[in-house]
């Protein structure tokens, strides 16, 4: 590349960054507005604090506390501090009076601890209690550790920095990886903001990303001693025996490496633009099915009532036991995924939906008399079984085939030998239906946006 | 069991025993009738050798000359044997010229040295030259070491061992496992004759087989040094550096321990009686079709005019190359297996012959970024593939699949990348007919009985 060429994509680079700025810092209205409402939850919260118990601190944590929220983002995340001598019990009583005093219309949630979560003035706001410790060592949950994150960034994180960590939520928002609920598997708004600190903004992250040969391991602290098998290891710098990215899939990784090396050869601000499908339509549905000629099949049954975090971690096991399933019968998967909205779905495409009405049996070398003989005698005069004859050293029959569709075994009590996740396990004891081919538009008007995803595949 | 029943056992084992020996030992008529030709032959062989060579002499060899032919068996070896000081090219035309004279109407054939071969009064004769060694361990060539063999077993065998190596042989031809030629893999004559010995008659071998673990390994004369890998070792007692049964395929191994068990559970005469099946009928294939409901193919072709030691090795590995194919294309191969008259065929059940018209391509981890790079490009923009998209940390490209019926891939030039044997391979080059499903009842005229036995499998 001549010099040339090199600035102008530099000021290519430059343009398309300024540009995607301007999408994801707030704007001053946008901030004062947050700045005063997380002022009035921290006063409230101190007040209602300090009443029960007069050595209570409250502190205004998160991406809102540090400016590295973006735009449109209207979390604020407060927590109230107890001194480590009060009980547990009393904490999580004191902790809710303190969250129903700040935010009148809130609910209780449950986390490590008990905390209350509502709307106020627009924004969702987290009010959590915990222990104000010494020492990040002295964590009795996870959330004492909050405080300890906030501050060690607070301490790192100047103004560039922190316009870098919006520029990199912004892009991995585009791209979807962003967010580390157990759905979407990627990074979190921590681990976000860590490397953006250790690589010094968001082109050298990408830059680095380029490269990444994982396992990758970052310890900002070098203070790591455990080891992790993860694609992408951080350790925590206020806790040196936990990697904050653990839950990031290696395939978010992947995607990450792919998408920098995409940017940096041709930057476009559409890559900060997440993927918003529209459906897809019957016609497209057919005109797919017509073209790849495989069997789409799909498992519905109505979606458990759980959060997320526990719904989908379930759903990818199911998806991974009945794909199992299958293919362990001979219907072969193509490719398959799972969605969950009112209804929550197995899909997947077969390549092979139908087979012979008899199966191989292997039975056992001749040579081991004992069973070899009750082989030999439990098929020699069935005549519903051909064989046994001889391959090799062993005895063969072939019998009949339990499934010869893919739709019989999908239909049978045998589905539910595979492993689904309880609450699936249950949904489909209630009740659940099987779609074959065609039978798939069904779930249009539901899956619509997603149907188009699985059908036009991206990295 | 009691004593009673054991004896009742033993009574049944001698009364089928007593039968089948009726119909293996060839009756004074018939043993008198060979002994005549036999001598003739030698007193011609004697006279057109020791013309040529007074330092020649000549013996019968084989079965006909240790009285361990089965009845109807019409095979006589006569061997010449020639001084070891005598050329090689010498040898050979002394020994087609005493073969010409011993069997007027022969033909020459060639093994490692070449002979003459003919029918002489309605039996099969074989004039071998080979020289005559004074220890096995001298030998030229692998005709030089029959003599010792004739010699080995002629003092060990009495009359009542030749007889129960008669009747081995008769259970052996009637279970199919007798020949070593290289379509039926099984016992030779000599291998049958030492282990009847080794064991001490009919009844041990059996015994002896039902326990069998291969490897099994016997060495009748405690001077085997190699180390085989054959499910069968004997060590030849003239050769310490030869497995006797080293063309014996572990099927056939096996086949043996099982039919020696059902024999000494259930002793019948039908054990020595070939398997001969009538031809396999339309409407049984049919009726067969319908109730496996998997896709029959045949790849037709002519015969290569080979003897069948040079053809079914070339088919054994066209079937292997054929199903590998198949298989490696998605299309399941069910069971196969090859045959040849006038023409020959691979034949095969597929429990998939129709795929999808995509097909997954795997494209290398992400993080490998020349390699990545390369793949993600070259499908990117690719309208006839779907994807390139992300599994794990690998790229993954849906695309058109060449082959989506079994007849197309093997209709197609692709059929010649699999191996084939040299022959066979010609064979296909000049033409060659693929059938599929009910179009396979045309081989019924040519193949009637082999199909019965691959519809109506046994041991």
């Amino acid at each position: 590349m001549s010099e040339d060429d090199a600035d102008d994509a530099t000021d290519e680079f430059d343009a398309v960054v300024a540009r995607a700025r301007e999408r994801v810092d707030p704007d001053p209205d946008e901030r004062r507005r947050l700045r005063e409402v997380a002022d009035r939850l921290v006063e409230r919260a101190e007040t209602a604090a300090t009443e029960r118990c007069p050595d209570a601190d409250v502190m205004q944590v998160g991406s809102s506390a540090r400016s590295t929220w973006v735009s449109g983002d209207r979390d604020v995340d407060v927590f109230v501090r107890f001194p480590p001598n009060l009980e547990r019990e009393t904490l999580e009583t004191y902790g809710l009076e303190v969250g129903h005093d700040t935010v009148p219309d809130g609910h209780e949630e449950y986390a490590e601890h008990p905390y209350v979560k509502g709307e106020v003035e627009g924004f969702d706001v987290d009010v959590v209690p915990c222990y104000r410790l010494a020492d990040a060592t002295e964590i009795q949950s996870a959330v004492d550790r909050t405080p300890f994150h906030n501050q060690y960034l607070l301490e790192r994180l100047d103004d560039d920095l922190a316009a870098d960590v919006r520029l990199t939520k912004g892009f991995m928002k585009g791209i979807g990886v962003y967010g580390s609920d157990l759905r979407t598997r990627g990074f979190s708004g921590y681990l976000t903001e860590l490397l953006v600190c250790e690589y010094g903004g968001f082109r050298p992250l990408l830059e680095a990303a380029v490269d990444w040969q994982p396992p990758v391991e970052l310890d900002p602290e070098a203070h790591g001693q455990e080891t992790f098998s993860d694609p992408l290891v951080v350790i925590d710098p206020t806790d040196p025996e936990r990697n904050v990215a653990a839950v990031l899939s290696s395939e978010n990784v992947a995607r990450f490496t792919h998408y920098a090396r995409e940017f940096l050869a041709d930057p476009d601000v559409s890559f900060f633009e997440p993927r918003d499908p529209d459906p897809l339509t019957e016609s497209e549905l057919r005109a797919h099915l017509e073209r790849r000629q495989t069997t789409p099949i799909a498992v519905r049954f109505d979606a458990p009532d759980l959060v997320p975090d526990q719904l989908y971690p379930q759903l990818y096991k199911s998806l991974s036991g009945i794909t199992q399933g299958l293919d362990d019968r001979g219907f072969h998967v193509f490719r398959g995924t799972t969605y969950a909205n009112e209804t929550a779905i197995v899909f997947a495409e077969l390549a092979v939906d139908t087979l012979p009405a008899i199966e191989r049996h292997q039975g056992p070398p001749v040579h081991v008399s004992g069973h070899a003989g009750g082989f030999y005698a439990a098929y020699a005069d069935d005549d519903h079984t051909y064989g046994p004859f001889l391959e090799g050293s062993r005895y063969v029959a072939e019998r009949e085939r339990s499934f010869t569709t893919a739709r019989e075994y999908l239909e049978s009590d045998r589905l539910f030998d595979v492993g689904l996740g309880a609450h699936v396990e249950s949904a489909l004891e209630d009740d659940y239906e099987v779609l074959v081919g065609e039978e798939v538009r069904d779930l249009l008007g539901e899956f619509g946006p997603e149907l188009r995803r699985y059908f036009e595949p991206r990295p």
